[in-house]
């Protein structure tokens, strides 16, 4: 696929088009690309490149890269690599090091295993942790909603606890700022929207809203529990009676946890035929993850998405 | 809205559309329906029973019943009213015992809470238990998915444990053989599609498997752990290498809890402009549950499942 393919591929989702023209406006982020030894890996670096969305550095074994680019008829001209050994893991922590080193700007998952990317990232002594813990956040562009929605943390924390969560939170309403969302209006999920001690995440909502009315979450405005709907939908809202300047019109959801965040994740990108991006926060440079079963437009917008927090 | 309206109001959602058609081919299901003191509920009891779906029997206070026809404008001759005193709990248990006399084949909510109703029903001498849990399903017609879609439970159970997800799935297929689907398909649903320690859903997933495969699950076919991807699109299965006659062809999806459930469910409704038909399984009858937020489609659609179910 060729750049311009790519982005007439993000016709159907326009708010995220923009979000790509954003992000080409601005200088390109020099990311280390870890381990692009995938045709779809290595495509999309290239196709981002061309459309200055980034600049890479590829960490891996640079033989197999310039096979694998021969064999895909992809063009590395002008696009450094850092040999090397075929190990995966070693691929990340160079690339994690070139990162303190202030080389780089942003990190960028080839076709080694997630956990063998963070696993560098946050390791103790080596690695990029900052005070805040690591968590995900997409940027959703859903054709029946009608701004961009983001969702934290649908990939990263499994079970995450009120400390986790406040951490999911102020992540997620900084990167909101960095795509052009002032005041950012958080809606933190349940499957109800009145506190029930059997379901911990409806406390865990009213704590991070408390949390934000005492100064603790800072730059945007936090409420919940809410249900899916209430959060969305403010004609479902006004039928619960529910009075709340996020109901019906959040820009950010808070998941419950990793199975209920990843489930709507893939429902809305299945079901409501919507695109993505994708960045890990709270490192010291943003980290763009990538899964095989991602669309070329998802992977594109990731760039720019971490371009913009860059 | 005239019952030729509520069928027209179904027409963006064909399957479900003919699964009314198959209900009112049927004879009528004496329904009865708990405490319609509100204008929605009682014009749904009166809409179905204008389409053939219910013989509705109306417990409250008929007075008020009788007022609030008047005032919606909604033609109650032929109706049956069991006079009640305005208590929603004594309406509730009125009409359990009239399930446990055989003179009601299904129970319908009305403006009562949710709780009030299955607080009757699940009354250990009084109530309508069966060696099931009681748990609940929902049948949705997706525009983007190629068939009819079970979901459960996204309504009743909380933290569903294996003994009660097992309740869950076998309800599911006794219901999906009733809507006319001989051998359901289940995928089991988590974050990811891999056993992982840190997600006991997973682990829940293989052994609602096993189950099935030992028989102790029956009429049938149980896969799981699945991502939500997997189980419904056979091209993200395929990018996942996962060979499973379940993978992108499910005909019910299991979820590992409430909060995955319910959010799942109204992001289908509100984000992939789905509809639904709702029931509670495993009590001696089937019981409609309806929420403020349901359209009209879905009130009327849940009265033609349960009544595929009586």
């Amino acid at each position: 696929m060729s750049h311009q393919a790519a982005i007439s591929g993000l016709a159907p989702w326009p708010r995220l088009a923009v979000l790509v023209a954003s992000a080409q406006a601005r200088r390109a982020a020099r990311t280390g690309v870890v381990y692009p030894l995938s045709e779809q890996a290595l495509r999309a670096s290239c196709v981002a490149a061309q459309l200055g969305l980034i600049v890479p550095v590829l960490y891996g074994p640079s033989e197999h890269i310039r096979a694998l680019a021969r064999a895909s008829d992809l063009d590395l001209q002008g696009v450094s690599i850092v040999d090397t050994p075929d190990v995966p893991t070693e691929c990340a922590r160079r690339a994690v090091a070139d990162c303190r080193a202030g080389q780089l700007q942003a990190l960028m998952k080839g076709s080694l295993h997630t956990e063998e990317l963070l696993g560098a990232v946050v390791a103790r002594e080596t690695g990029l942790r900052t005070a805040r813990r690591i968590s995900h956040a997409f940027v959703f562009d859903v054709p029946a909603y009608h701004k961009l929605l983001m969702l934290a943390d649908a990939v990263v924390n499994i079970a995450p606890d009120l400390e986790a969560k406040h951490h999911i939170v102020q992540n997620a309403i900084d990167a909101a700022h960095r795509i052009g969302i002032a005041c950012p209006k958080v809606a933190v999920l349940a499957a109800v929207e009145s506190i029930n001690a059997a379901i911990p995440a409806t406390a865990d909502a009213a704590a991070l809203k408390r949390l934000a009315a005492e100064g603790r979450i800072i730059g945007g405005m936090v409420d919940g529990p809410f249900g899916f709907d209430n959060a969305i939908s403010s004609e479902a809202a006004k039928i619960k009676g529910i009075q709340s300047a996020v109901a019906g019109d959040a820009d950010i959801l808070i998941a419950p946890d990793l199975n209920a965040g990843n489930i709507l994740y893939k429902s809305l990108i299945y079901m409501a035929r919507a695109e993505c991006a994708g960045v890990v926060l709270g490192a010291a440079v943003p980290i763009i993850l990538t899964s095989r079963a991602d669309s070329e437009s998802s992977r594109i917008a990731s760039c720019a998405f971490a371009s913009l927090l860059a």
